[in-house]
């Protein structure tokens, strides 16, 4: 799609400076601006960029006072970043959520519902009783099982597997090929030495506001429900195990893992590749660092933990400097030894 | 589904005191019981919970003997642990497994022969040359490629990919999205520092009574075949890599890894995020901890290795008591070189 | 598929000794081999073997001397590893990449294009405007989304999904239910506590020669691209964050992660489970071991790094030597203090 600066200009409620027929179809770094692309200054570590830019356009914000000759048109607006912001998302939404109608062939029992405005995409799979709200966005290769329901505005992309009995709020976004409400991983030892299955009945609650990022797994509870809460925003290749809980607004990042039964507060930041064992309390505000490991429980909020065993952040990195030098330390020692 | 109280206690062959024809449709944890659930007491620690739970039933010991009055309905069995996984077993086969036919459209080669009892879901695949045996359900979006054999009672859940010649036992689960057969990292370096892909031409072999989680991927071997034993359980986001053996009923943890050739016994435990490099042996009976590296083979059985380099666990917790505090270690050899 | 001995050899450009119309379908290592197998002989430490092997012919080297007498037939080629691989990658080609033809159902936008000699599984996607060229072969399952443009001589298997604008070069594949392009893992925080979605409006660019593994998720820059550059090799479960750029013939093992706007140089070595955090830049021919954490830019290239906070291997080592005999450390010690 092509759009003229002024038209830009217009959706921002912004003044133009120069060219505003010139057409622009891509958003660029400053740093990198070509003909035909649209780009902000709102740090000033990147004033110079402006000067020198091929970017057909350049917002930027009211007050800004160019210190040397624009060669490009600008844009202005009151806050640059707020500015570009918006045009993200105007484009993204043309762009990424474009989609609606049912394309064939999809698959939809007729038990279930599916509100207004809605998108079903080829190879898409709706089982029985399910009831998806308003404006939702169903993917193809999406499979959604029985007794399901989703709330409304919610956007299910390709391959997401979602299990019978989840419960999805309103304002979620499941990316690619994650599984959502599988078996937990519950199995009985028996005397022989073989594992029986433990059945798992339970289900999993997603609530409203939360993203989930690529093949990620979340699993159904034994009993009961395993619970995203409100505004959790998960990464790709977490695991989730069941019966976890995870407080609101908590965020965790790529290739985590919560074990079983595990309560996570609200607002805690769980970094990339850490692991936290199962039936554990993590305290609210929580910060966890990346690769560490969370084998007790987090009783007072706020607290930065890090390491293999997750220490006090800054008690590691004090023993970890001397780990590093352990060497030289065995050295000293020895020096002292000799001179008994 | 509903049943009254006294369904369920002739299914357990139970005996009803209270109100058999109160109607239940749900399994609920007896401190979180609610009008319409059924809960069981088992462990004396949740006794507290019978005389104030809203369950419409409870199931209990034949010889539980209240302590106080009980307002719920009791239905006394042989053993209110084993009683409830009878119902736990039945609700799962209930609404879980109880799929059958097949359901349009879906590809299945005329080549190939499926057993009689089976769900093929929409839009599965089944490719040239496949036996799959009786019994088994194959849900949407399974892909099953040329040549690949399936014993009985399998369930292949959505989005599995099992490539071509893969070889399934009876009474395996395949939980979705997981990848069975692809193949294995295997490049040749080159002189100008490119890679030339060997090819991966052997398989996957999947014995009886297998469990495998969601999004893990279990790659073919190099030449001849990976082989997942009798009774082995692994769970979501797992690595097996080529020709990787692993022994009867060892469990798996999720986001574990194994690399290329290693040989692991029966009866292991990994637990979650443990990684073990290529080409070693792992004697039966081993246990090794969460986020537990293993460089080296293990030859002694029943032992528990833990920490980033795999030692013995005690070893491990004595060290690292020490590491957290090095700062004092170091404090005092510095007390010490003062006084020389 | 069944050839004669002689056959196999006319491809190798060898000599049958023996009996050239035996017929063999499969490939066996020369310690398994059984009759209708075809095995090699190029390591001296497999040559007793030779003599018991129940293969129904063993390549040799032209120059190869038995020691005994010899039952198999044998193929005499110029060098019998390479001989090997020939048959391997036409064994490999013959069984893994013989599709062609369009299976139905299958999904095609009429504004896209894709060159000749194709395989379009049954149940694949391909959306708007995409441009895919010559002899591509796209597996059941695969969602491509808009924009998408991919080379020539391409595989992409079962259950990937392509998310719009991705650029694909030639002679690239990428194995089952892989993501590449989803969005990047970026939330704005508010000060309410809650995070606001960051739109991720760039793309994913890979070049040629380049090999994806199975559950990988390679996410799209938030603007620009997230960069994979010719010959790389990326394994099975592996994440690649927004805007990360990886370097010419990198090989990346499986479950490593690689966080935001991170550089990584050409023909570098990630072993599997390391983890590298955000915007760094990792120098050329940087070894990187298994499960080792990256938290500083690696300026010189050409090390090796290794453990929890990648330290210098070798330094590493010495300092892990010494960690694990922390007690009797703290003994000496304790030894000293008691002689003061």
């Amino acid at each position: 799609m092509e759009f003229t600066v002024e038209q830009v200009a217009a959706l921002l409620n912004g003044k133009v400076e120069g060219n505003g027929s010139a057409t622009v179809n891509r958003l660029d770094k400053i740093q990198e601006g070509m003909p035909g692309g649209i780009s902000f200054l709102s740090n000033e570590k990147y004033e110079n960029f402006i000067y020198h830019t091929k970017a057909s356009a350049v917002i930027v914000s009211k007050n800004f006072q160019p210190k040397k000759d624009i060669k490009t048109t600008l844009i202005r607006v009151e806050d640059a970043y707020t500015g570009f912001t918006q045009i993200l998302e105007a484009y993204s939404q043309f762009t990424k959520s474009n989609k609606s109608g049912i394309e064939t062939p999809s698959f939809f029992d007729q038990s279930s519902h599916i509100g207004e405005g809605h998108y079903l995409g080829a190879f898409s799979y709706v089982g029985k009783n399910c009831i998806i709200g308003n404006h939702c966005k169903i993917f193809p290769h999406v499979y959604i099982g029985d007794n399901v329901k989703i709330g409304d505005n919610c956007i299910i992309h390709p391959g997401v597997k979602i299990i019978s009995d989840t419960i999805i709020g309103s304002y979620c976004e499941i990316h690619p090929n994650t599984v959502v409400g599988s078996d937990g991983f519950g199995f009985a030892p028996q005397t022989d030495g073989t594992y029986k299955a433990i059945p798992q009945v339970g289900n999993v609650i997603i609530e409203d506001f939360v993203s989930i990022g690529s093949n990620t797994t979340i699993d159904c509870a034994t009993m009961g429900s395993t619970l995203i809460k409100k505004g959790v925003k998960i990464d790709n290749l977490v695991q989730i195990a069941h019966n976890v809980t995870i407080g609101e607004n908590t965020v965790i990042a790529s290739q985590a893992g919560v074990s079983g039964s595990t309560e996570i507060g609200k607002n805690c930041v769980i970094a990339g590749k850490a692991g936290i064992i199962g039936h554990l309390k993590i305290a609210d505000y929580t910060t966890i660092g990346a690769n560490t490991g969370i084998s007790k429980s987090v009783e007072k909020p706020n607290q930065t933990l890090f390491g293999y065993m997750g220490m006090d952040l800054k008690g590691f990195l004090k023993a970890y400097a001397i780990f590093k030098n352990l060497p030289i330390l065995q050295d000293r020692l020895r020096e002292l030894e000799k001179k008994q």
